[in-house]
């Protein structure tokens, strides 16, 4: 596919002649889309549904389930926090053993952050930035709390609002730094961190690291294993289709496993679940990291999702994502920036994830009048961002195109100046 | 109805006449049953699917996920955990705001446990006992490990394998007792203890209690204000009927809730979740007990279950939990005792949950003959119980009848001496 910098146009023909040139153009027809007049730009907050889903729930439910009743358990739903670990791991550059799939992205950072803490004896120092989603600042100081108060963390600023200073996190790092933790794509801006550096950097001062991919599984290449991480969670929910808050997937490095322990050790972290011995001995694995029986009908819906990417392969996935997101920049220069809107995501490909975040100072209430009027479905993050989420399976240029157009509708006609900057949203 | 043990006849006839006089009967035809000759006794390890249940699926996943997308969280996803915690509290005898619905059992056992821990200081003991659901004295142990080992644990024998004293409870607390904790009904032996009286007996020496009534919501009447309950969780999976590994229920008492802090404070504990302040603010309310996202298609199928047993109501369940028991250990004593089986579940119905375990050396083996032969579908928990559990909602009399001949038969027939005593069961 050409890269739309080159030859950008921004006229319809050729958001439609990018399409033509799409080679995962057939995989959109694999999702539920009801109404293709409806653009729906918050891939990258709840995906959309795979048609092979819904096959997929009504067996778990109606045969597995309601036929084969507890049975279940022995036919896919036991070994599936593993099993799916396992598959994701083809997506995550990560050999098999390493991922298990359960429990909430806060629940599994919770665990790795206690795990990372304990491991790490003395050392007081965790460093995150103040781009971070923040239930991850939260939990980092309720863990501190928890360990009564002897750790000390650093959230470095980021004063354009898009990335902190990388050699500001270098420089953060010493002797004492037990912990360095940042999600990437950042969940406002996109921005991507140079991971492999950072993690290098943190492991020469014997800081242990912990990467929040929330925005990066199914969006951006990551390779866990070639890395070095030694700790990553993500959710399942965003650009990995899996459904409204199915479970998170946490990693923990082979070579750690045995060293590490999860604080909530219940009996799917037991070596023997099922012989009910009344003292607790960790699984040997990444086992250890379960906690308590796994909500499997969410659970099993990340399977076909899965599949669907897996097949489409992370190479193709991001290069549309470059060319989605690079396109996507180019109108908003073209068409958006002269209605006060800039750019709230880095313009370098190697820096961004799937989104691109526009700011304006009425963000809020244009998102408001997108969706309500407009037929556009973005998100909105305090104070002045307005996301749009690009996904590679199933996003065309023409959705680009005409989202853009409606974006400046909204502002031209004055559409969101009814709108109460009272704020409301659950999303 | 009847008490069965007034006017117990071991023939099929009285079965049929105790089903004809069953009020509940009605309701076994809003469960799924494919086939009527399968005897379905693991109802209290995983409830049967509600035909109701599927069709909120469909609803959730084509309609809500699929049609609405990320809308769905402000149509019913977004105050489910809270929605169904106040739906839920009219079988558990609470008022509103002090129950949610979210996470694994595990999960929220570990956040009562370490907010009980927390808010009781330098007192250091901890009680519980060897009838323990193991994942509870596995999470006490992970959290003594946690706050640094200066807490120990009791854990109080049961010589009979159906309770521990309750006198050496009474005996075990004094003022360094900071937690009692117990599962009731205990899950292999489905012995209630004297929840009101053992509550009280710890708040006099100033411990509080944290009730597991797992195997108890939606089986016996429990009254969590009334009882003055301090904290309290229970899965929705068993006679709750939320389908496999459905999220868990947490109770914490109205005048505790803004004194005590959960241990994962998420964004979904913030007060503003969606300010996405870089500070931890704890949300009002129950409302700080949460986490992360939930898994909302698993989370929504509790609801349609919950619809059937409020409408059933506790008082009926409860008297025809104890019909079924009362019938069930009869025939029993009649049919089994003369074949090895001994009856691992107390004879009071007041002291009798809603699954019948029946003790026989070879139960093991048994169980696996009764699955793979015979249509009839209990489970097996170490060393030699065999749990028959009777789900009130859809267990009829002459199921019981059939399953206590099955049962035989294995024996006389000696069907289970070909199979292994090496365990492999995942259930």
């Amino acid at each position: 596919m050409t890269a739309p910098s080159q030859d950008f146009h921004p006229g319809l023909e050729y958001a439609r002649q990018l399409d033509t040139l799409d080679q995962l153009a057939a995989f959109r027809a694999e999702f539920v889309i009801d109404d293709p007049d409806l653009i729906y730009l918050d891939g990258n907050s709840l995906g959309r549904l795979p048609k092979a889903s819904l096959q997929r729930l009504q067996t778990a439910a109606r045969e597995q389930w309601g036929r084969r009743l507890i049975r279940g358990w022995g036919e896919g739903w036991y070994d599936a926090p593993r099993r799916l670990g396992d598959q994701l791991a083809g997506l995550l550059g990560a050999a098999p053993g390493q991922i298990v799939v359960g429990d909430s992205t806060t629940v599994n950072f919770f665990k790795l952050v206690m795990a990372a803490l304990e491991f790490q004896g003395q050392r007081s120092a965790i460093v995150s930035d103040e781009l971070n989603f923040p239930t991850d600042l939260y939990t980092l100081q309720n863990c501190i709390r928890l360990l009564g108060g002897r750790h000390n963390l650093t959230v470095l600023a980021s004063p354009d609002g898009v990335h902190a200073d990388e050699q500001a996190i270098f420089d953060s790092m010493d002797a004492s730094t037990a912990l360095i933790t940042f999600s990437t794509p950042t969940f406002k801006s996109g921005f991507l961190y140079d991971v492999p550096a950072i993690t290098a950097a943190a492991h020469r001062t014997g800081a242990l690291v912990l990467w929040d991919f929330s925005h990066g599984g199914g969006s951006i290449p990551i390779e866990l294993d070639a890395w070095g991480v030694d700790f990553a969670v993500g959710c399942t929910y965003k650009y990995l289709n899996g459904g409204p808050g199915s479970p998170s997937w946490l990693y923990v490095r082979k070579d750690l496993q045995e060293k590490v322990l999860s604080p909530i050790g219940g009996w799917w972290a037991h070596r023997s679940p099922f012989a009910f011995d009344l003292d607790f001995t960790p699984a040997e694995g990444i086992s250890r990291f379960l906690a308590g029986t796994p909500s499997v009908l969410s659970l099993l819906m990340v399977e076909p999702a899965l599949e669907i990417a897996l097949r489409a392969g992370m190479p193709a996935i991001r290069q549309k994502s470059v060319a989605l997101t690079g396109y996507m920049a180019a109108l908003v220069d073209h068409s958006l920036a002269p209605l006060g809107f800039s750019l709230g995501t880095p313009r370098d490909p190697q820096r961004r994830g799937s989104h691109i975040s526009i700011r304006h100072a009425d963000a809020y209430r244009i998102n408001l009048a997108l969706i309500n009027e407009m037929k556009v479905i973005p998100d909105f993050r305090e104070p002045d961002n307005l996301r749009l989420g690009l996904t590679p399976l199933y996003t065309t240029f023409e959705e680009v195109w005409e989202a853009v157009q409606r974006i400046a509708a909204v502002v031209t006609e004055k559409r969101h100046e009814k709108y109460s900057q009272q704020r409301s949203s659950v999303t």
